[in-house]
C-alpha cells in the first residue's frame, strides 16, 4: 500500500521536466525550492484547519495534498519517499522499541 | 518497505492506551486534538527549515517527524493511512492522467 | 508609532463591507474565518522562509503581511489591536519585570 | 497605547545579552535563527488553533506570542518594528489607496 508513495514519486520524476503550463508538477519544481516549501506550509495550514473541523473526508483530502507535497520536495532534493519509510521503520520498526526512546536517540 | 504507514498506524493503536508517561503516542493522544495539531505544525515548520538548509539527511528526519504526526491526527479522528494512500492513487494512479486536472476536479 | 495599527483596523473596518471583487480586505471576510486562517499560515511560512534568507528587505515586506492578516483576524473576532498591545505591555511593561516569569504566569 | 512595539524591541535589546537561563529572551537568541524562526512556526499554529476556537482571550494572548516573536525576529536580524510599520503605512496610509493595489504593486 505504501507502495503508492513511490509510484508518486515516479510519477513526480516523469513530471517535473513538462511544460509548466500542462503539468502542476513542472510548475513546483520551476518555481523552485520556495514555492515548494510555501505549498507544504499552506497545506500544513489547511490540514490543521480541517482537523480543527473534524471532518473526515476533509483531513484526508488535505493530508493527501500535505504528503504529496512532501514528496515533491524530497524529489527535488533527490531523496526516496523509501529514505522517508527507512526513517520511521528504524525507529518504530517490527522490533517494538519504544517509539519514544527512538526519538531521544535521534536528536534535541 | 512497503506497508511501513500501515505498520505505523498500528502502533499508534497499540500505544494510544498506554500511560502517557511510558509512551509518546499515549502523551499525544492525552494532549487531545489540540496538542497534534500544534506538533503537526511544529514538524511542518521545522521541515520547512531543513528544506531551506537542503540537508538531505535533516529533511529525511524532519518529513519522518511530519508523517508519523500526520499519522497520530488520521488515528485521533479513525483515520487509516490507507485511505490518504487510496485518495493519492485515485488523484496520481495508472490511470496516467494528469494530476493538475485531478486536483481541479477535487477542490477549489 | 503602533498607532499604524489602529489605523490599520480603521482602515479594515472601512472595507470589510466593500464589493470583494474591489477590495482585497473585503474579499478576505467574505471567504470567511477559515480563508484567513490559511492566510495567516501562508504569511508565517513567507515569514520564516524570507528569515532563512535573511534578507531585510523581504523579511520586513513578509512581516508586514503577517501582521496585517493577524489584524483582520482579530477585526473579523471583533477584536481591537490595542487588546493585543495591551496583553503585551501587561507582560513587558514598565514594570520591568522579567518576561519568562510574566509568560509562565499566562499559560501552559 | 502606541508605542508599545518600540517598547518591546527595547526591552528585547536590553536582554539580548543576559544569561540564557534568566531570560528567554537571551534563551531564544542564543538559539539563533532557526530556534526564533521554529518558534514563529509554533505561534503562528497556535493563532490559527485559538481562532478556529472563536475564544477572544485566546486569540489575543497567541496573537500576542505571535507579534513578540516576531519582533524578535526583527530584533536578530538588526531590523526596528517600525520598519514593518512603515511598510505598512505606505501600503495603508493615509493616502486612502486601495490596499489590493498597494499589494499588488508590492510583488509577485
Amino acid at each position: 500500500m505504501s507502495d503508492v508513495l513511490e509510484q508518486l514519486a515516479a510519477v513526480v520524476d516523469a513530471r517535473r521536466g513538462a511544460s509548466p503550463d500542462s503539468s502542476y508538477v513542472a510548475s513546483l519544481f520551476n518555481g523552485g525550492l520556495d514555492r515548494i516549501l510555501k505549498k507544504l506550509g499552506e497545506e500544513a495550514t489547511e490540514t490543521i484547519i480541517a482537523g480543527k473541523d473534524g471532518e473526515r473526508g476533509q483531513v484526508i483530502y488535505e493530508t493527501a495534498d500535505l504528503w504529496f507535497h512532501s514528496i515533491v520536495l524530497l524529489k527535488f532534493l533527490d531523496i526516496e519517499p523509501g529514505e522517508v519509510l527507512n526513517e520511521l521503520e528504524r525507529r518504530f520498526g517490527r522490533s517494538g522499541i519504544e517509539e519514544k526512546a527512538a526519538r531521544t536517540g535521534g536528536k534535541r
